[in-house]
């Protein structure tokens, strides 16, 4: 009756994966399988960008009867703008992935990050997969194929024992655990176009358990892979948890905070240490909506910085150590219901523009 | 039966002006006066921030009979989030100097730009306030006194000769100039608590003009400051324009449009000049709205990067030159609909970092 949360790398039962240097990037490895030994259950969600990649078209696809048996994800093209060529392409891969480790072409699920609107090396592709190294259960290498600007490699792994789980709603309890987690982050406010979570479960481990411990272990798993995300966004030297609370409306509260993990002049006031609490006032007044922002109060590391209209005595230089860690916790409470909503974003830094200036 | 547009610092005829270093700044001149010789009728819009700075709430107050003298500016704080100390403070700005240059105390505009939620050092200005240097027709001290982040400063002037004005609608002729210029730009996709514009009319030059010259050279006048206000956006070394045409409603246009100009993705690829048009469709993919991105077309100075659901063929070299010019043009065709919506922006630097990360 235990749930047991640790970050270790091992595969679960029955997963093999195997990756390798394709040539979609100079040199690092570019592609990788995770393949499962019988079918799974999955669960997949996909951006909500109306410009969406090839493969997540070829995916949902794929997905539509609820199985799947093997993903195949490749960095350094993101196979998105590329008409039905896109489409028809993110299709082969799908069938010559199949075709290498001999499963059924519309049970591979496909992801590809990387720039949009370049065509796929097919040729190259057609050519190297031949040469996909033996599936194992060493997940190193798969980790590394699947970066982008990735600075770090990202994954973990849950235990939940005990109990006993009834029925099955993979898609439900994904959507709950994305909504929380994956849904909140921000790096810069921007969309991706290939973003896409998948849920597989092929049920080997032979352990049931009931569906509240399963519950907690996928939320677990993606809210730490989503603060992991931002944690390591472009540039990032830490991470702005906001949340808004007291407000009428949820979609309100949610609307406020993302638009503080969002906002430039927060985001370099991270950065620069600054308990420029004028920012985040002038941030939550930008927004149109039915709440009054003379009864907010502003909440910076602990410290009470705007309360009843008028800035409350803090203590700067405390206040200003603090946000020297690595993380900085902003709270704007609106006092006027019970909606609260966190978002995580991370500071902007010189870094995030030197990176996304030459990143073409 | 002409207008001509120049731009020199003469100040209109019957207006006076002086600044001087009141001591908010530690040492540039950071206060000045524009008085009118003659009560004004005036035009006065402020942001549509909720959390506006008390000067504009004193201002909004001051205003409300249609009439005013002069302009009392400071830079350096902001008088924004001082609760009602603060609306006292600006009131009493206004009185000192109505009291130093002999007008009405409600005849007096404030306005303040800086820091949010510092007191006002009143002590001073009450100190200072009599040491206003005697008003003058030179503008160019004035102009100094009133920058924050600027690097230039920003003036213009427009002679409007001949014909015959009828009628007085002020502010319904600066609510469409600003809409169509001011409230287009954007430095980063934040909104200020202190912004506001005024217009006043002392009627002294004593030529009427017909109201249509009149508006073209408002519009004029706005736009062209408008464009230097993003010129000079902190750490910016390239303007971009961003145009929403063929959508289906004015909003969306807008919206879209806004939205290019403030992605922190675009912003660095206009300073990488990166023709990475990718980045155009995923910002425009994200957003929500009955619009299909299967039908948009993608042009960037000039060059037609994407159209009919694929990559077009551009010239690489030549687009890449341009980009290394002082503005980007983006034109994002939804082919939808007849409404158009220009915005201005400014590309994103580690200047920008540099300068918000230590701005507090």
């Amino acid at each position: 009756m235990t749930t047991k949360f640790c970050t270790t790398t091992n595969l679960p039962c029955g997963f093999t994966t195997s990756a390798m240097h394709i040539g979609f990037k100079r040199k690092r490895l570019d592609f990788a399988v995770v393949k499962s030994e019988t079918l799974c259950n999955i669960a997949l969600m996909v951006t909500k960008n109306k410009f969406k990649g090839a493969p997540l078209l070829a995916s949902l696809d794929h997905a539509q009867n609820g199985k799947a048996q093997a993903i195949a994800v490749n960095a350094g093209n993101a196979n998105a703008g590329n008409g039905l060529q896109g489409i028809k392409d993110a299709k082969e891969m799908a069938y010559l992935v199949a075709k290498k480790i001999e499963i059924f072409n519309t049970d591979v699920i496909v992801a590809s990050t990387g720039i949009i609107g370049k065509p796929m090396p097919m040729k190259v592709f057609r050519k190297q997969i031949t040469d996909l190294p033996p599936l194992n259960t060493n997940f190193t290498q798969t980790e590394q194929a699947i970066l982008t600007t990735d600075t770090k490699t990202k994954s973990i792994s849950v235990t939940v024992c005990g109990a006993v789980i009834k029925g099955r709603t993979l898609k439900q309890m994904l959507k709950t655990a994305v909504d929380q987690s994956f849904n909140g982050i921000s790096v810069d406010g921007e969309m991706s176009c290939n973003d896409m979570v998948v849920l597989m479960a092929n049920g080997m481990n032979k352990i049931s358990v009931k569906q509240i411990y399963f519950e907690q272990a996928l939320r677990y798993v993606c809210l730490n892979l989503a603060r992991m995300i931002v944690e390591d966004g472009e540039g990032a030297t830490k991470v702005i948890e906001a949340t808004v609370a007291g407000a009428r409306r949820a979609g309100m509260a949610e609307k406020l905070a993302r638009s503080l993990t969002t906002s430039p002049l927060i985001k370099t006031a991270a950065y620069g240490r600054s308990p420029n609490w004028g920012r985040i006032a002038a941030r939550i007044g930008a927004e149109n909506g039915n709440f009054s922002v003379e009864k907010m109060e502003i909440v910076m590391n602990g410290h009470c910085l705007y309360k009843n209209g008028k800035t409350s005595k803090f203590h700067t230089d405390r206040l200003v150590q603090s946000l020297g860690g690595k993380s900085v916790s902003i709270i704007v409470d609106l006092h006027q219901g019970d909606k609260t909503f966190t978002a995580y974003g991370c500071d902007l830094t010189e870094q995030y523009v030197a990176i996304n200036a030459a990143y073409s």
